[in-house]
């Protein structure tokens, strides 16, 4: 079948970090309402509604979310859905917009992510990410650091990445977030900082990790011949893809690499007709330092093991050969989990608009990668400035 | 555009009930593994996956649950979504399917809808309804019960339904259930048993209400024009829809009908290009027994106020004029929630390949109705014998 193209024309989003006083559902219309506004679009144009959110029943005691949301939006009776696949669920909120546009189902839909993890118990945020978990390696004691820091481990046995590497992922994300008013962390630290930290699950130190947030983020999809109507910079979406991985540890056939994440980037790209060197600026899934380092090799940016020493050379800072998450990424701008797929997408469209606050010279083709859980999901997006 | 022609070619149940020892994932996957050995597809021609459920992450501490249950059925790396709308999760996940294969994304998807309710402690299982409820409504202290009750008395009081008519849903929908082994209940109870049941909510008494349980059922769906390569007699999903409604009751236009499922069933009736007069078998979302009326009333089977004069002329059982829940419904077969949608498609299919234990002779075309929450979602899809 023929698929129509899709393009962004409106995006939203709150703070993410410590929203005190706000609703999960009141972030969720926040970053909602302000993409709608941002399209210029009328609301009853608006056809489908997809949600991404990870855990609010565990977290906030709520669930029949996407309704909720859409209900106090004034969207009407259009089909509202929540989607979940742990931290990637916003990227598959955005991989059905795609879907109901592309296949001309609908021309314009409204996708959003959200969160609210901060004011939840430990026990909760606890049972939260455990929920994540396969249940045979949760009961054994595994938890989200100690994975990753499993992958850490096997990583710097098997192709020499240092302590300092992972460092300089924090190091330079936490620069990155200065500039956008986005994020929840905004200053420098150093290689003393991160180093000296406290240990979390060993090779991972607290500034290894990405913190705990709230948040909300939010994307009006158009089909890309009516896009013009609504936005002056429509950015299209070229290609989408998500695929499952491995659930558990003790099965996966890689210590050092995502399947999920390769899959999905092999569908983006042979979606988008591109190679990975053609992608200028990328947004991608650093929950933790490692994550990073991992990511940008499953997603083709460097052979599998220079991922260590690209950040090294600085070939992923803004300026260099393929700037990596400008925006302060998961580690600097925070990681809402059911938000951050949309918030990774709405930092790239802004980049492709020219308008980013970390803005990345002369960016034409970006890419937005979102991993769920322990690599068990993984959805990519490029997207083009037209 | 055009869309294909979408066919169920395999469907798979587990028993609805109390199901001790079986976690959610094993039961999705059981249900699963029965409807793709009824198909007969090789697992790696399926191109999609999609999981309805409700609240797993409060019931049963469980969330990224569908590439959890993709994995274990062995399906590689597809695309594994949980999709939610509280009891109408599994429509949700059904219209994803035939969303995909309609528009030619995939030839062969697998939809599957599960719950674990009754492993959990009272406190967890009030708290999963709790989600369901609109914040304010709840604080006030309302339930689903009593929700449903304020809707029961409403109607009462618009158009003289009885109590005696809301009785004898009950008794026909536990008549019903009798020959159904899927059954949670299956035996007789007379309208004194009901009237003399336990009050739960004004005019709700116990057996009124559906039960909690435990349970999954999922289809495998396929482009009919490669149906008959897997089925001998595979059954055509001719409509669909999916809908949003008021999330509140205190803002809802109407305390006698769903506007949720009026705006579904418009959608699924125009798609398939027939009116209610023509479905020979109806599965709809009895939680009580005045959902059953109401919901016989929104999708057009009688006019509005004639529901519980139908049920006392004998109309909807076995052998009159539209029989309604031949299978139990969910006062009788059980009703685990996000498993209801896929369990009632199950239901509708065996009747339309006249393999029901409950057969209702010669039926061609069949409904099947799914509400979420206290009217926020519905879907219906319009099934034909082929």
């Amino acid at each position: 079948m023929n698929l129509r193209s899709v393009s962004v024309i409106g995006i939203g989003s709150t703070d993410f970090g410590r929203m005190d006083g706000e609703s999960l559902v009141d972030m969720a219309c926040a970053a909602a309402n302000e993409a709608i506004a941002d399209a210029g679009v009328p609301r009853q144009k608006i056809q489908a509604f997809y949600l991404g959110n990870f855990a609010s029943g565990i977290l906030v005691g709520q669930e029949t979310l996407a309704p909720k949301v859409a209900y106090q939006l004034g969207l009407g009776s259009i089909p509202a859905t929540k989607v979940e696949g742990a931290c990637a669920s916003a990227g598959i909120a955005i991989r059905h917009g795609v879907i109901l546009v592309a296949t001309g189902l609908a021309d314009i839909v409204l996708v959003a992510g959200a969160e609210k993890m901060t004011s939840s118990t430990t026990a909760q945020n606890t049972a939260a990410l455990a929920a994540a978990a396969e249940e045979l390696e949760y009961n054994a004691g595994l938890t989200f650091a100690g994975a990753f820091g499993i992958w850490g481990n096997r990583h710097m046995h098997e192709f020499g990445t240092t302590r300092k590497q992972m460092a300089l992922v924090s190091i330079k994300n936490k620069h990155n977030g200065i500039p956008n008013p986005r994020a929840q962390f905004r200053k420098e630290i150093t290689l003393d900082d991160v180093l000296e930290s406290r240990l979390v699950a060993d090779p991972l130190r607290l500034y290894d990790c990405c913190p705990v947030s709230d948040g909300a983020a939010s994307l009006v999809l158009c089909a890309t011949d009516m896009a013009r109507e609504y936005a002056d910079k429509p950015v299209e979406i070229i290609g989408s893809g998500q695929a499952t991985g491995f659930i558990n540890i003790y099965e996966a056939d890689s210590m050092v690499a995502f399947k999920a994440t390769i899959e999905a980037a092999r569908q983006a790209y042979d979606m988008a007709g591109l190679k990975p060197a053609d992608i200028d600026v990328v947004e991608l899934h650093d929950c933790f330092t490692m994550a990073e380092i991992i990511d940008s090799e499953d997603l083709g940016l460097f052979e599998k093991g220079q991922g260590g020493p690209a950040v090294e050379e600085g070939l992923t800072q803004v300026g260099g050969k393929i700037p990596i998450n400008p925006s302060g990424g998961l580690l600097a701008k925070g990681h809402p989990v059911g938000a951050t797929g949309c918030g990774q997408a709405f930092e790239v469209v802004r980049q492709l608009r020219g308008e980013h606050e970390n803005q990345v010279s002369g960016a034409e083709i970006g890419l937005a990668h979102n991993l769920g859980a322990t690599g068990a999901v993984s959805t990519v997006h490029i997207f083009k400035r037209s």
